[in-house]
């Protein structure tokens, strides 16, 4: 429990940086739009997790500590911007932590509320991605997701890996660590490779017109 | 209930198999990509509904076989792309099948909620175009609502066709049929015969800065 | 209470009006298209801040009246167009007055909900500009609210202007009266001097790949 909650504030504030760290780099927003921008990409997945399960008082309505944690990651990003920006690693070292330990936390919260493995899964990697997504809707860009898609199908096997640990009943802390560490690996390795899931379907005769 | 049960089953994989349709036409995604905006395009409209009424749990994640349901169309839609594709109308009559059910289920739901008229009506439209446009937003396509609206405007009408039927006590099973038959009918027409509603307002003094 | 129904209905006329200018501005809609964006721009902000507390039923599922708010917005401005549009006061004077009642009212309803003082002015801040995000997302547009923030800033100091007058014990229709009247002169001031925010961080190396 005190686990999970840690785990939360800390991918919050994650995910608020990275989210800055990609607005101001698209655009050039002022305090205000940047804070908005970092807001929906930190609380965004979580939010649209629990409005699908009706799970309420949503975390961040209910604690203001969530509220302290996207300021805290937005601050320390703006004052360190110009140190920062050079190293592109930073932001995929902030945005892979905050995916794998909002999958994770995303599954367990879903596993507690009774839905089955499969949605459980589902609405564990929404919990990671849909922040992301949100946060790229909201600034007219397409979904980073549908162009880097490992990224997602890395949350969706970590959270059936979760799921397979905790049906051998290993203890919860080992499995949010080794579910954890996968999903971060995994990305590290799909990004430094270039791996690519296959293709959809092939379309040699593209109809533009549908 | 169990008329409404298939009819909701059956629309989610035509959904399903219209979203990645529409997908692998647009852009050239991978799997993981075009599962999930199939997903999306089937579950949306339904989730949004019953996200506005307060009903939970949502269908899908009550249900599996919803999720199966979006695996079968996005599935046989994969296998066979390169048959279908060429046959634009599998699409229309996919998309069509599909609104033409969930508008029907859509408003029996929120009747059966006891809202009023209208809005029933207006929640049974938004269950059968809402999937379609966040499919569009998340790809980053204006949604096609308002480019041929009449398909949204025969949801309506049809929405109010089958409240019609209701006051007069009319069987239910009837009502679903005649509704149904009525918006693939008239979405069919307008398409064939391109009938399209009136402008808002004409204005030959467009002003860009607003 | 009686005031506050009168300023959501009314706000939600203003807003319907200033959704179906901006749509007719940007594009040719029909009547279902302006139809549909007005009455997202002018329920989708209370809605969402609804969702977001778990308060069900929503404003507009529950009372009809809200229905007849849009489509009186709508009509009238319909009947008016080729008159109103050469004004863009009236656009910016309809737009202000929405959010100034939305601003108010949205966080006087959080604070009923006994959610924390900050969270009621985000949500307060949400009910007024997430309509206008919406029709701006589902329009294919780059919201608003990133190229004019003072806007939504002023929403926010309004909010907080009213949480200081609840605090001070000032009798409930004039802390409305007061927050109303300085969000509405806030944004006139900003828009009429052209004021803005200070920039999140200067960057002189964009990185284009992040």
């Amino acid at each position: 429990m005190q686990v999970q909650y840690i785990l939360e504030i800390l991918g919050t504030g994650f995910f608020a940086a990275s989210g800055a760290l990609v607005a101001n780099n698209r655009s050039t927003p002022d305090w205000f739009g940047a804070t908005f921008i970092s807001f929906i990409t930190a609380t965004g997945g979580g939010s649209l997790r629990d409005m699908l399960l009706g799970s309420y008082p949503l975390a961040w309505v209910k604690d203001v500590n969530f509220i302290y944690a996207v300021l805290m990651g937005l601050i320390l990003t703006g004052l360190f911007y110009n140190r920062i920006k050079h190293w592109r690693k930073i932001f995929f070292v902030l945005d892979s932590l905050g995916i794998a330990m909002f999958t994770i936390i995303g599954t367990q919260k879903a596993m507690s509320m009774h839905v089955s493995l499969p949605v459980a899964a589902i609405l564990g990697m929404f919990t990671a991605v849909m922040g992301g997504i949100l946060r790229d809707v909201l600034s007219n860009e397409e979904p980073v997701i549908f162009k880097k898609e490992i990224y997602a199908t890395a949350c969706l096997l970590g959270a059936l890996l979760y799921q397979g640990l905790d049906y051998l009943n290993c203890q919860r802390n080992y499995s949010y660590l080794i579910a954890f560490a996968f999903i971060f690996i995994v990305r590290w390795i799909a990004e430094k490779y270039h791996l690519s899931l296959p293709r959809f379907a092939k379309d040699h005769n593209k109809n533009q017109e549908l």
